[in-house]
């Protein structure tokens, strides 16, 4: 057999498998819980990718960033400009920019409660909790509420929490979990955070 | 001292740190070279997220995607409506669909000559090789073809690889390399892949 044949029938061979697990699979009829976590870069830029997808089928998209709201970032600038996004700030840096464990707990709580608005209204095809695992993890928010207001999602609804450090009892609901790892870095070779890149 | 004291003290700390980090941090006065592997979701969409966060600084971009081509996916049509962005297809589906690897070949080849040319040309912030570590995979193109125009890119010009099983020489070359590690699928829960969500 040439090599030309060779591949053409181990081609056909990945054809047939693929094509009888995708006849396998099955329509959830609900909207997917999809976790971005892990210490790699990667994971709110992912789930932005996902939002542009959802914009080119014309899906309605709400997004609540939890941690980053007063960093001006590429991401925020273009959807902005471009629309067609719902989109809630928290509205305070870092939490070691704020110090202010009151002040957090508050933003925290106020802006899932615009989350909990938008996955529960019925009005959009995907909600994205940017940074959410950071709050959950510094405990300004606790994984009840979290997991109770995602089950009480609309069906229509997929969701997107990133952040590292996502809580088991999350990772244990959602139905999709990525870890985002770090194998080479840009810190580690001590080089500053470049526009467009990183943020 | 009380618990937001302490909350407070520790933030500082956190705070005092990063900012000693970042200062020390030097910036590279060149593009950077990024790597998104690995076996889970998100490699191309953390490309895109990054894609949008360069048009938020509005950066010049360009997509050459090298598997998928046939696909109709939603960032594809986002980027042909919201326009910015230089788009190049190779023009044909999944390696298992076409079964002929001289049609293959030539296909690779002729996009990375596209791809070549954006790298070099200085007319590029950001250019995604979108899926190339199949091509290098499947030995369409050769790794040491693609270093070679990796170096020769303009200095202003980051790009960033996707696909599974990069090449160990291309992540020794890369200044990050990510690895979206798959944790929970839906596909092991026999979900279908989502409009919007994964296409």
């Amino acid at each position: 057999m040439s090599d030309a044949e060779s591949h053409k029938q181990k081609m056909q061979e990945v054809q047939a498998r693929q094509r009888a697990k995708v006849s396998e699979l099955r329509d959830p009829g609900r909207g997917l819980v999809l976790v971005h976590t892990g210490k790699g870069k990667g994971k709110s830029s992912a789930a932005f990718g996902v939002v542009i997808r959802a914009l080119g089928w014309k899906q309605n998209v709400g997004v609540v960033q939890f941690i980053k709201g007063k960093w001006i970032t590429g991401e925020r600038r273009f959807f902005e400009e471009v629309g067609g996004v719902t989109w809630h700030s928290m509205g305070e840096g870092f939490t070691w920019d704020t110090q202010d464990r009151d002040r957090d707990i508050a933003a925290a709580t106020a802006a899932f409660a615009k989350a909990r608005e938008m996955m529960e209204s019925g009005a959009f095809d995907l909600v994205v909790l940017d940074e959410i695992n950071i709050a959950l993890r510094y405990e300004y928010l606790s994984v009840e509420t979290v997991l109770e207001a995602l089950k009480a999602r609309s069906e229509r609804t997929a969701v997107i929490l990133t952040g590292r450090d996502a809580k088991p009892e999350l990772c244990e609901y959602a139905d999709l979990v990525t870890e985002m790892e770090q194998v080479k870095h840009p810190f580690q070779a001590g080089i500053k955070a470049q526009r467009g890149v990183d943020f």
